[in-house]
């Protein structure tokens, strides 16, 4: 069994999350904010990939007192479980995901991480290990469904995104496509990684919803036969 | 004056135009198909880059014998203007674009441009020379326009697209956003190039209309002050 994952990720007109130097942009407005909060909120879990840490410090906290609210009067934590994903162990202690709002966090490392890291990184989160190199997504994810991690919320960024497709274990997608142009053949995408080549292999999709959001449009996509 | 510039472009729905080894991909549907055809045929010219004559060979015309015949009996010849963004003449003499179908060609070089290979061009085609490395664009669409190319359609790729967007030059994008994901970090997108770095100076759009065709998604942008 494994968690239910729905990537939401905000991209340019041109396809791009962020400038080359991987400078966060605002992409969307305050209706696709208020939408991604209670996608969150109704989540178990939501998750990053270290590259996104480092590059936006991102407390991925719920902002909305009253998705808050709701959450606790349902008996959960006031914030989902935060997953990051970070092979090497290159979080800082001091990231605003460790430190901001209570709740509990995971931090995924591979073996390759440092002894010393991974003990200092114990005593704000829950440390699951595993992969010789690279974190195992997909045990990483059978691991997380048997603590409890039904349901998660992917933020990004394109390295992690890439690597839960290659792994077939993306349900959904939503991408708010914004009305800005951002460009450049090193500005990172919803989907880095290797990529891939042939047709045969492509993750296909089915559109479920297409709406204007703020000045843009949010798609939200199905995958087929993850 | 310079001509109205409307770019076309296919992506998938995380944003490539195809796969980190350049294969062309069926991104869209028949439905689409028609639709750009049309666009086409309602164009004065249509414009690309040499990366994509390079990779895809296309020869640039109207496929609809409907659409030919509605230009012949416009006065206009069946296929509109073919022009190749070329700075260093690259294009090889066989290149579909220069020998399907009838119609006029200009190929847009940069003075660095090997002077035999302009010779040999020049049997094919109207060569303009313009700029030192490469093709000044600004310039070459003042002479696209004392040339009567009043409308433009830019069918690619992310280089020469981008080169605009810089220049300021594109007036509407209409993007079609498939139900695949391709992936991959080397991937080429829409807009290549270096890219925008401030906020201020992305090109910013509005949202003119979005409509389902075939498995995807149509959006047709207005630039604002271009």
């Amino acid at each position: 069994m494994r968690p239910y994952v729905i990537v939401n990720v905000a991209m340019s007109a041109d396809g791009k999350i962020s400038t080359r130097q991987r400078r966060q942009v605002r992409i969307s407005g305050a209706q696709d904010f208020t939408r991604v909060d209670r996608l969150k909120a109704k989540s178990d879990a939501v998750m990053v990939g270290i590259g996104t840490v480092l590059a936006d410090d991102p407390s991925l906290t719920i902002k909305s007192e009253e998705c808050r609210k709701y959450r606790k009067e349902h008996g959960q934590d006031e914030h989902p479980v935060r997953i990051v994903v970070d092979s090497s162990a290159r979080i800082s202690p001091d990231a605003s995901v460790l430190n901001k709002g209570e709740g509990k966090r995971v931090i995924a490392v591979s073996r390759r991480a440092d002894v010393t890291k991974v003990s200092a990184l114990k005593k704000k989160s829950t440390v699951i290990v595993n992969g010789d190199d690279d974190v195992d997504l997909t045990s990483l994810m059978g691991e997380l469904y048997s603590m409890g991690v039904h349901r998660i919320m992917v933020e990004g960024g394109g390295t992690l995104i890439a690597g839960l497709f290659e792994a077939g274990l993306v349900n959904e997608i939503f991408t708010f496509i914004g009305n800005i142009i951002i460009g450049g053949r090193d500005a990172p995408t919803c989907t880095d990684g290797e990529g891939f080549i042939k047709d045969s292999s492509f993750p296909r999709l089915t559109l479920q919803e297409a709406r204007r959001i703020d000045d843009g449009m949010l798609l939200h996509w199905i995958v087929e036969n993850p």
